[in-house]
C-alpha cells in the first residue's frame, strides 16, 4: 500500500517536494486549539497496514511534541504498520552533557520520549558533538541524511572562487566535509563564548581569504551571534561580502534580520521552512527513505 | 530521608502550604530558555534514595511537559527512590472519545507519556466523564483528591441560605456531592453547546432559587461561556448576585474578566494558581500524600 506522509503545520512545502521523489500519499492533519490551549488532532485517513511517515521539523519543540505523539498514537490504534518520524531538524541535541551540577541532560529523555512513540527516526545532520551516533540515546532505528553534498553542489554552482569559513571549532566537522565535496579551501575560526548571546571569534589564519568570497558554513544558526561575530571578523580583513550557509536555519527572535542588516547573504537548507531556504534536501531525504524502507 | 518536593514555576505557593502539612524539603528548579526556545532544567539536589514529588499543575501543558519529563529523568539518573507527579489539574481528560472520524483520543497517549516518566500520579478531581477511573488510561498508581468537602466547608462558612446550581448536565456529579456535604438544595441546568465558545443553558426547575444566593459549581472554568450563560439565566430569574465556584480555574484568555464584569463573585480552589483562589486544598492533598506513601 502507498505510504502515508503526514506533514505537520509548517512542513507542507517539503512534503510536496518529497512526494515528487518518494511515492506516497500526503494527508495533512487538522490541529484545533481549544480555549484552554489543549490541542485536538484530527486525521481521517486509512491507516490499517500502512507505513506512516510523520514529517515535523522539531525547532521550537514545545507545541509540536504532543501533536506528533497524538498522531503516532492515532495511527497505531488504527492499525498502521510502522510509524516513522521524519524530523529534518532534531531538537535537544546540544544538551549532551551535564555542564553544571544538577543539570538535566535533556537529549536523553527527549530521545526516549520520541523512541516510545515512533518505530524509526530520520533526521538531517543532528548536532552530534559528544555523542558519536544517535543510537547512543535513541532506542529506535535511526537514519541520518548529510547536507554536505547539497551544500557543496550549491557553492560549486553559485560561488566563484569560494573560501569556506567555519565560524568556530564545533563547525569544523561541517565545513571540512563541504570544502572537500566542492574542492575548496577552508579555514576555521576560534570562538570565545561569554553567554547565550555574546560570542567573540578570531582568525587562526587569514591568508586564504585574499581575493575569494567567504562562505561561512555551520550546522545551526540560532541566536546568530556566532555568525555575526564571524562576519565582523571578516569585515576587519576587508573580504568580499560573505555568504552565511546553514544546514538548519533556526533563527531565534531577531537573528535573521540582524544577519541581513550586516550585509551578508543568509541561506539555509529546507530542514526548517524559512525565507532563507535555498538548498533543497528533498532528493537525499527521499533516497534515504527508500533505503530505510528496503532495510526495515 | 525527607521527601523532596519540586514545585515547577507557578506552583510555589501551594508547595509552601503543602510543606506545613506534609514533611518535605522544597527545592525549586531553575528553568532557562535558550534563544532557540529549548529549555534547560537545573536542580542541584541530593536525589539518591529519596522520594521525589514533582508539583506541576498541567493547565496550558505545552511548555510544561518537557521540563517535568526532564526533571523526572534527572531524578531517576541520580538515584531517586520513587518519582511521583502531583498535578492538581490534569490536562487532556476531556478528550476521552473519538467524537469525529480520525480524531485522536489524546487522553490516552497523554496518560502513557506521564506513566513512562513517573511512578505515581496524584491529582484533584480529574474530568472523569466516559472513563470511570484514571486506571483505565494510566498504567501507574494514581490517587484522586476530591475538592467537594473543602468547597462545601467554604459555602457553609461564607454563604447564608445558598442554593447550589450546576450550569450543565456534566456538572451534576460535582454539584450534587458538594450540596450533600453542605446540606444545601441544588438544581442543574441543561446545556446546549453550539461550538467551543457558544453555549446556551436553560433551567429545569427555578422554584428552588427564591430568596437564596445561587452558588454555581463546576469542575472547570475554561472559556467561561458555560458560567456566563448560567449567570444570564439566573439574572432572568432575578436572583441575588451569584457566586461562581470552580475546582479548577483555567480561565482561558479573557474568561476571568468577562465573568467579573457580569457582576458575579468568581472563586476557585488553588489547583491552578490564580487571583480567584479562595479555597485551599493543601490539607486534603497532604493527607492523600501521607496515605499514598504508606501504601506504596
Amino acid at each position: 500500500m502507498t505510504p502515508l506522509l503526514i506533514p505537520m503545520p509548517g512542513n507542507s512545502t517539503l512534503a510536496t517536494e518529497l512526494r515528487s521523489a518518494f511515492s506516497c500519499e500526503i494527508v495533512s492533519p487538522e490541529l484545533h486549539r481549544f480555549p484552554d490551549e489543549e490541542v485536538r488532532v484530527t486525521l481521517p485517513a486509512e491507516f490499517a497496514g500502512r507505513d506512516v511517515h510523520v514529517l515535523c521539523s522539531l525547532d521550537r519543540p514545545d507545541d509540536k511534541i504532543l501533536p506528533i505523539v497524538f498522531i503516532a498514537a492515532l495511527a497505531r490504534e488504527l492499525g498502521a504498520r510502522r510509524i516513522g518520524l521524519i524530523a529534518p531538524y532534531l531538537a535537544y541535541m546540544r544538551q549532551d552533557k551535564r555542564f553544571n551540577p544538577g543539570e538535566a541532560i535533556s537529549s536523553r529523555p527527549f530521545a526516549r520520549l520520541l523512541s516510545q512513540s515512533f518505530d524509526w527516526l530520520l533526521t538531517v545532520d543532528p548536532h552530534l558533538h559528544r555523542y558519536k551516533s544517535l543510537c547512543e540515546i535513541y532506542s529506535i532505528r535511526t537514519r541520518v541524511v548529510h547536507a554536505a553534498p547539497a551544500l557543496a553542489q550549491w557553492i560549486r554552482t553559485n560561488v566563484p572562487r569560494p573560501v569556506l569559513v567555519g565560524p568556530d571549532g564545533e563547525s569544523a566537522q561541517w565545513v571540512s566535509e563541504v570544502a572537500r565535496d566542492c574542492s575548496a579551501t577552508y579555514t576555521v575560526m576560534r570562538k570565545v563564548r561569554h553567554d547565550d548571546r555574546t560570542v567573540d571569534v578570531e582568525f587562526a589564519d587569514a591568508t586564504s581569504l585574499a581575493g575569494r568570497t567567504p562562505v561561512l558554513v555551520d550546522d545551526i544558526i540560532s541566536s546568530g551571534q556566532t555568525m555575526l561575530s564571524a562576519i565582523k571578523a571578516l569585515g576587519r580583513h576587508g573580504t568580499a561580502t560573505p555568504i552565511c550557509l546553514a544546514v538548519h536555519g533556526v533563527f531565534a527572535s531577531t537573528a535573521y534580520d540582524e544577519l541581513l542588516r550586516s550585509g551578508a547573504r543568509v541561506l539555509s537548507t529546507n530542514t526548517i521552512f524559512h525565507p532563507s531556504n535555498a538548498v533543497s534536501l528533498a532528493s537525499p531525504i527521499a533516497s534515504a527513505l527508500e533505503e530505510l524502507h528496503s532495510s526495515l
